[in-house]
């Protein structure tokens, strides 16, 4: 529109998820006209963020060091371990403050058709985790989607030889949902997965 | 959450127009896990961006040059002048592609409580860009609130004394508008300013 500079801002900040071409024309206007140190910031940010943060040598989460807060943590519980698939459900998981164990990152999901079999998501690895004999429980915490359902399957398997007790986090209606609204999958597991109360 | 420089990016996210803590988290996740090389494209592109875009100085929109492109085109009517509030409205109405004259943009609106007077948004600049004799009409296209109606009018004043047609844009139910959904003030408006069919 403006300038070819101004058109290849709004072309980068469409990369953002949820912005479309509308938006980020918003967006790049607003950062010209209204905030250009806030836009000199957001640079900035963006180039210290890709440049230091790396998976965890231990977790495989997010972190700026070797090893990431939580693994480097004597607070926490190390007998405790919740496998997640990406480090965006252990951001939900810490703040859902449900959680004082530690954390294991697959990275992904068993997906034989896309070629992803348990050495791409580094089950071999989360295996031998199990084996060193400090963790007493592992919390499956894969999304309730039928890949992340298959990948705890799997994962009870690999770890039969074990002794780890294998739990999965809780699958039913949704606090506040009101049944009306519920797709009738869900209902019909949480019919199911019904729970005594007396 | 993960370390100091994802909780900087996330913050310096939150400078977007309508970004809020949960997608600000969104975002940064989005551009560490999945499109390290986006990000740093988009850094470069804000710096570029902030670095050389510039008010024009004819009409006060945005460009890298000196002059913006419409300014300096000779395709565009140059005896036609639309006035407006910012540089997002140049936008609009080209977008909208209805216009074929040059611009003029006040960069405000009066407000006298705020201490926006005519000085403050260049009135005098732009009457003596009227009394050069080449433009025959101006399209007041500030915004159809109050202090863009006051505008307006003050500008009809300012230059009762120069020989140019003043005309403002005009005002009524948007297109595709469902009468039960249109405010009272812009329906009364409409009636009022009713259009002779037959
Ligand atoms: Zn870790
Ligand atoms: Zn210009």
């Amino acid at each position: 529109m403006f300038s070819d500079r101004f058109d290849q801002l709004v072309q980068a900040l469409r990369i953002l998820p949820s912005v479309g071409p509308k938006s980020a024309q918003r967006m790049a206007l607003h950062l010209i006209m209204k905030n250009r140190e806030g836009a000199v910031g957001l640079a900035h940010a963006l180039n210290e963020a890709t440049s230091y943060i790396h998976e965890c040598s231990i977790c495989h989460s997010l972190t700026e060091d070797e090893v990431c807060n939580i693994c480097a943590s004597h607070d926490r519980d190390a007998h405790l371990l919740c496998v997640v698939e990406s480090p965006a459900d252990v951001m939900a998981i810490e703040q859902s403050g449900s959680f004082r164990g530690k954390y294991h990152v697959l990275g992904g999901h068993l997906s034989p058709l896309d070629g992803i079999g348990p050495d791409e998501i580094g089950i071999p690895y989360l295996v031998q985790r199990l084996s060193d004999g400090n963790i007493t429980e592992v919390i499956l915490a894969t999304n309730a989607t039928v890949e992340g359902q298959a990948t705890a399957h799997y994962l009870v398997e690999a770890t039969k030889h074990l002794p780890v007790q294998m739990t999965r986090i809780a699958q039913g209606v949704p606090q506040g949902g009101e049944l009306e609204y519920v797709d009738s999958h869900t209902l019909s597991q949480a019919v199911h997965n019904r729970m005594r109360m007396k």
